[in-house]
């Protein structure tokens, strides 16, 4: 089968590559190519034991998603966005990449003809759900996003459930979980700290916590991320049904749980590289996030979360410090 | 203040602007102009106290929307819409009208400058929720709409939300109850008969019921639709909150409740005419539409349902019949 992968360059993009040239197939069919898109061009991965075309190539731009699925991917993991707080500084381009480019390849896929019916994977977020919420949050409560790329999010969940009901292609959404522990760089999203707190001190330097530690959130790790996705393309299409946008399973921590497990994990030497310095602003927004869903339909269709977060941090140390930890 | 009507050519815009001009103002500010648009040129009110525009004009056309609010209306009623039928018959004349044509609307108002923040007041439809739901049905519920209509009409609910949240207008969208009695001929909508059923027996001619008389439905009478449309203009931005989009209110009743109140407001001879004509292909298009809302928002916001079927009934005896009722 030919899979092609949007928004290929960034993390979980890249993850999935690697997943996927591991496996070498999919849903027990072997990959016979690979397309990777993104608006830079992503690195093909070493040693695929399949052709892989790695192209830059921006949906929204005219003509582009046309081009995506010319060679007709059999499965699609549409993972290209800008994130969130991008979306927010930026309401056009947001706009644009968000909705306007997974519309577009959607109507690729529609226009496409010849019976070209793809599966197609799209990694939507709990961004689309808003506070005031319940503690915990139930499959079919409304979405009331608070963002700009939560409404975007939303907004494509529904053209995704109508484009599937139409018979245009088979797909799945899934919302997925906030990611940590996120390799890389610290970045100023407000949502930075949950990784940074983990990250930085087995790396040896010094993290920040703007927030307390009973602040609860919502977590998946890069690896059960990638997981999602690829159970997403296991699935069919009667297992599925209409309603084709599912709450990941996740793991609900608090702050201080995070900061237990990475000291069960790498030692008090690794805790006492967290400084508190507590950022109103942060925490006001933070307070505003989701804690806990019930992720019914995903459990019971078979999505795994993680089951702890002392295997969030063991499976960081594996698969970004090659095993090992800062002294 | 200045008033636009889209859609002010269809039955509900008619009756709004035959509503506004006889009131002369609107949340206690006089009316100093109109502007209708519609894709056909509407009908100018007779005798208004105001100057009125009517004009065709196509929301989804290039340039169209910027016109629209070229002159700054102060107070938007978005009625203009494919309706249900036909968005799902015609795919891309749906997305054109029901969701590009309101996006351009919205970004029309946000790209005019000057602090241009109009209010808006939205048309939605109880056709963004999709069975299964519960029997009634809580203001959370997610929307899982099984029509391109209702698909196109949740997508504009979530733009308008964060068009709002950003600052760039002021609105409330409204998803209206089913429509009963629509005046005029009989359609080929699946909902058709709800209104046929007394409109036809009240005329002196036959009506067909396609269901069995146990079918319960969402109901608001034309005159409680244009009152909901200007509660919505009246309400304060911070009484409608985050959550702009409200069910409304509606009166709940079934096939042969509504038969029932027509027997009493017209009499036996009326009832006579209905005859029973099942339609399995009707009877489950009917099954998977909702019978009940909760609407608390709504009914804490002040809106008001019709309180009776004979209420209903009576209305149309009114309003479309000049009090008569055919022998």
């Amino acid at each position: 089968m030919h899979v092609l992968i949007t928004g290929a360059a960034g993390m979980i993009g890249r993850k999935l590559t690697a997943q996927l040239t591991s496996l070498g197939g999919v849903n027990g069919r072997a990959i016979e190519r690979m397309t990777l898109t993104d608006i830079v061009p992503p690195d093909a991965p070493a040693g695929a034991p399949f052709p892989v075309t790695a192209t830059a190539n921006d949906l929204s731009a005219p003509g582009a998603a046309g081009r995506a699925v010319a060679s007709r991917p059999d499965l699609i993991f549409h993972l290209a966005a800008v994130v969130s707080g991008e979306a927010e500084a930026d309401f056009d381009k947001g706009y644009l990449v968000n909705l306007d480019g997974t519309r577009a390849l959607l109507e690729a896929i529609r226009l496409a003809g010849g019976g070209y019916r793809p599966r197609m994977v799209f990694a939507s977020s709990i961004a689309v759900f808003g506070a005031p919420f319940p503690e915990t949050i139930p499959d079919d409560l409304f979405l009331t996003p608070l963002t700009s790329y939560g409404t975007q999010k939303a907004c494509c969940e529904l053209l995704l459930a109508d484009y599937v009901r139409r018979g245009f292609l088979d797909g799945v959404g899934i919302r997925l979980p906030t990611i940590v522990v996120r390799p890389g760089a610290p970045n100023k999203a407000a949502s930075g700290f949950f990784s940074a707190i983990i990250r930085e001190p087995l790396s040896g330097m010094e993290a920040v916590l703007p927030v307390s530690e009973d602040v609860r959130h919502w977590f998946a790790s890069p690896r059960a991320a990638v997981g999602f996705l690829l159970h997403a393309a296991s699935l069919s299409r009667d297992a599925v049904g209409a309603r084709v946008n599912l709450t990941m399973p996740g793991l609900c921590c608090t702050v201080g749980e995070e900061i237990a497990a990475l000291g069960r994990v790498a030692g008090p030497r690794a805790t006492a590289r967290i400084r508190r310095a507590p950022d109103a602003v942060i925490a006001r927004i933070v307070a505003g996030w989701p804690q806990s869903f019930e992720a019914s339909r995903a459990a019971a269709l078979g999505f795994q979360a993680d089951t702890s977060f002392d295997d969030i941090v063991t499976a960081h140390i594996e698969d970004e410090l090659g095993g090992r930890i800062a002294a």
